[in-house]
């Protein structure tokens, strides 16, 4: 293994999420170079691979581990996937970036963590809320003091459902939109606050649209209280029209912030006749449509991955890590349960024999 | 009293909710007449008939009460007063507007109701958002089935604090922020959904900023469920920085619509040298701003004002009712209920014993 | 003649301006009163008659000219027919209000204004432009200071194409976009800057778009260079899709303020199923829109309309006037002579002979 | 000189555009570095270095050259030496990045291209416009046929004055904000539509606020008019308050786009306290503010930088040429005679004696 120039870097997944990982690698050569796939669909990952000049593909990800040169490795796999996998690439030594949410109980985030400590390897967590730009900015400010003491966080994620078919299923996904986008306002409620204790957690979610092909929540909202006094509110949908919505605001005693990374940076257009392609889940590029430009950049993939290869190599410190995703877990979990109770959760919230997230809401705890 | 031309009105209040009826009823001279004021405060009443030419001053409501040609009373008095007022009125056979929220307790939304029926006269509920033009536009796409099944509305008003001292005491506003706009938010998803009834309230407080000066919650986030399914979000703040915020969403399966009536109508503006007036509590007409215009067209006061005087004129059934205020008041009980369980408050809810509402969040409900 | 009450009001017209001024008019009962209307086709005006519940129906509008009661006569027809109009109806001792542009020369401009002064009637000049609320808000803070000195005023108004067939016909129309909304932008520009003497004009033109179905430009842009150095800027087109626009940016030494009638004040809006109205000139309801609310009453028909009824009671002065419509035919006229020549125009300009103003652009002018 | 690995780079320089040059070259660290920076002030130039750990620094650029390893040097002097300074480059062997606008006169231009293609150097004209990612996103719309046939593109740059004081000499500047920004405009519609044959140019400018401090123009508009028919407007101000603005807008026969670059982007802030920066040439931190976030990269600097690195290693062809250059300087010239004559220009226009193009709009044409 190579102690300088990019980190080579090996991707787990072909499908939408490996894609990003591969685009956004390649706009940082400096940092990281792409040298294998790995994926269980073997026609996806070549697809990849050719679009994106990567020499390495594998149809088992176990056989891309035994690549000696491979520096760090990408998770992007079904939910269910990510502890096994996470301890299979500690086990062979090399650096871990896990896409979000971590996993799907906190057994498994503490066999992640554990492992990748015994092993000494590193466990990256890829909320790439933490460096989009536009957040960070508002971050700056907070931390600059605009808003004095900040008292309310909000973030929303919203659109019409997933862009894979095994979220809809609740063995592969843990959950439905509250796992697979709350993790992000958790997190990043979390992050921007300064990573205070969540004392509480309440969720209210529903299967509004989408009961047809899912038994999981199309949308979700959830409060969290933090030590400290701070609120933070979360809200998540598989089930809002026309293209991605991802939006915060910051409230202090002292100013607001609003960020909105899609309306709030579009070129508004019309179009009689369509045009290439406007943003994430768009429906269409006729009519009037809000296009986004340098979409990765803007939400921060590049600059995160460029991060996390700078981390492998001892330039920085992780600024999202294993525990990051623990402590958001532990809410998702919490808030599942609250959900089911009409209840907000104190916090720790450990329940036992929880197999999918989503359970906690759907049967409840299984008493041991 | 005559029955034809201008309804008389006779207002009971003189602060800044006594001017916006003054304004508002002046803007619809074919539909109503101010004929006098009553304020237990002689300067301040007087300054507002000199204002708008009101030629009869009372300092109290009772001897107005008495003036033979007044048809309607218009209540913009502190909250614990707004049921002995609408009492007196019934009594005197005028019909009453009410400002929000209706009063401080189920029982007294009760006897507000059933003495109007049994007087004859109308009790109309001042819900302005029924006539905020832009959010009947709103309404009316959703009716038309622009968004398929409306699953989840919206609405949030902020601002950094209240425009009379009233409001800090609980005493006489019965809470803080929820009970002053929270009022509004929850009346809003009611009439938006078609009246649907409640059945659960979730709700969120805390006093961020101005516990010095109040014991009431000056930020909140509201959850109601619906029957059929639908979600209501309902936010509040006095704590907001930068002039009033006033907002709602509304989401469909089949759509989605956003309305803002602060700086989603504003012109955004720059000023070295500040000008007259720019929104309703902004800090400064200097730097960037977001003056509004036509403020109270656009809040729907005067429409809701011709309304009710055609109401009382027999031309029109009110759109906001007592029986909407009672609904609110529960769900306003419901609400500081559930900010101290931390659980959701399932409706009916008929606390014994509450003197104000607040005192359900801050000390509990009375146990017989 | 009566001389209090609501002024009675008899329409010209009965296709798109006819039917705003119907429910214009009906929206300020206190003010005024339709009683009759005109239109040469029978069918069209008996429709209109039906829906504003107008008692009296004419095909000839010499005919309801001879109705006694009828005191003021708003003219909504081709341009070429204004001026022949306003003379019949100032000899029949109504006051007019006319439609924009005034007319279609110099000669017709001066006749309206001096037959209206000889038989003592208002000639009242329909530029609704001063009337809508919000660029009224903005000169209201140019007033108070808020720009310092203002050296800039723009006004753009587009959307694709015309609501009726005449003004595709320059005979009737007299020229395309820049007659018939470019009239919008000169006034506006004079009256916000105080009417200042205008100095030169120099414009731009082109039908870009509809060749095949117009001799007129449909897009331009005019220069305006008034005395003491303001500029205007005024950008006209019926080649820009998507529904309307109509903006105005101010900019001042001390200040800017921009104004949006369309986006700035809608509802974004995404819907799979549609729904009843979006905007003047949409082309769909369907995907994203950007629908307005109160439509007439954010241009400012209802006001202007109140504002005339209270002129001819002696209540007011006219806001607009034939004088400002001559001033804005003058650079209508001059605009386009510039546009021939490419340079620009230096005021006073009374082209001799001409017919259609157009005709500047097309033929240049006749010499004597 | 070698001929892989990153480019290096030296830069003359040290202010405001010389600290844009050295944070962008340092954002693209695989395709370039900053190996060298001259300035005649010798403090400033330390300073730079010292912020961006620039190893050698030159008082005199002319030393600079003699540097063996620099293989590019990028120009941010004042316009008057531009020429100079690109001969003595290309002369030294070097490729040239050089600041908008290209220079003073078309002399110049013609001087300059040749001694670079002489000499086997690019000449490379640092529009960054070409690569302002939004505005790529625009053109990339534009291209895939979003819009039919544009015929009316726009571009406006408008702040209160300068970065630095030599701007407001218009011996050094060679004119006001046309030559400062106009230039961007310019640059801008006739790339945007394909470089089509420039033919006429009408312009009219003003000194309405700075006239204590310059002689030159503080405010102007430009009409381009294409072969093909497209009409651009270039509107440009050093007298709007408020911080930056940049935004175009493109028109075609089937559809628009908008696109803004600050408040378009921003996120719209409040704030009683300030924080640390809010846009280029904001006023303030307090109060409503629009800050950006990556500013540079949003302005298209870096990849600006790293495409010229990857031309210079044979990799690109350059986007953006001497001979962009050169068009604009034309039209700059016959802008500055437009503006003086009030007639539109046709191009070519080639006037002799030219010594700084304000010349033509303050003095005339010098006759030979």
């Amino acid at each position: 293994m190579t102690s300088k120039g990019p980190v080579k870097v090996g991707i787990i997944g072909s499908r939408f999420e490996g894609d990003i990982h591969a685009a956004s690698l390649q706009m940082v050569p400096d940092a990281a170079e792409v040298v294998a796939i790995a994926s269980p669909t073997p026609g996806n990952a070549q697809k990849l691979a050719d679009r994106y000049s990567i020499a390495r593909v594998f149809t088992d990800y176990r056989q891309m581990l035994a690549e000696k040169d491979i520096e760090m490795v990408t998770i992007t796999a079904p939910n269910n996937l990510h502890a096994q996998m996470t301890v299979d690439i500690a086990n062979a030594g090399k650096h871990v970036v896990c896409e979000k949410p971590l996993c799907m109980t906190m057994e498994e985030a503490d066999l992640m963590i554990d492992t990748c400590r015994q092993k000494g390897v590193l466990l990256m967590y890829a909320e790439e809320l933490f460096f989009t730009p536009k957040y960070v900015k508002a971050k700056e400010m907070a931390d600059q003091g605009a808003f004095g003491k900040v008292y309310r966080v909000k973030q929303a994620e919203k659109h019409f459902g997933p862009h894979a078919d095994w979220f809809w299923d609740v063995e592969e996904s843990g959950g439905g939109v509250f796992m697979d986008m709350g993790c992000h306002g958790i997190a990043f409620c979390y992050w921007f606050l300064g990573r205070p204790k969540i004392e509480t957690v309440y969720c209210q979610m529903a299967t509004h649209v989408h009961a047809g092909k899912t038994k999981g929540e199309d949308d979700s909202v959830c409060v969290l209280e933090f030590a400290g006094g701070a609120v933070g509110l979360v809200e998540n949908s598989w089930a809002r029209r026309g293209g991605m919505e991802d939006r915060i605001e910051v409230y202090g005693e002292g100013g607001v912030t609003y960020a909105d990374l899609h309306m709030g940076n579009a070129l508004p257009t019309y179009s009689e006749y369509g045009y290439g392609y406007a943003v994430e889940k768009a429906p269409t590029t006729k009519g009037w449509t809000y296009p986004v430009f340098d979409e990765l950049w803007n939400y921060g993939f590049p600059q995160e991955m460029r991060h996390f290869a700078r981390c492998v190599r001892g330039k920085a410190e992780p600024r999202a890590t294993g525990e990051d995703g623990r402590v958001v877990q532990e809410v998702l979990n919490a808030g599942y349960h609250s959900a089911r109770t009409g209840q907000k959760v104190a916090l720790p919230y450990r329940p036992k024999g929880v197999r999918v997230p989503i359970d906690l809401w759907l049967k409840g705890e299984t008493k041991p």
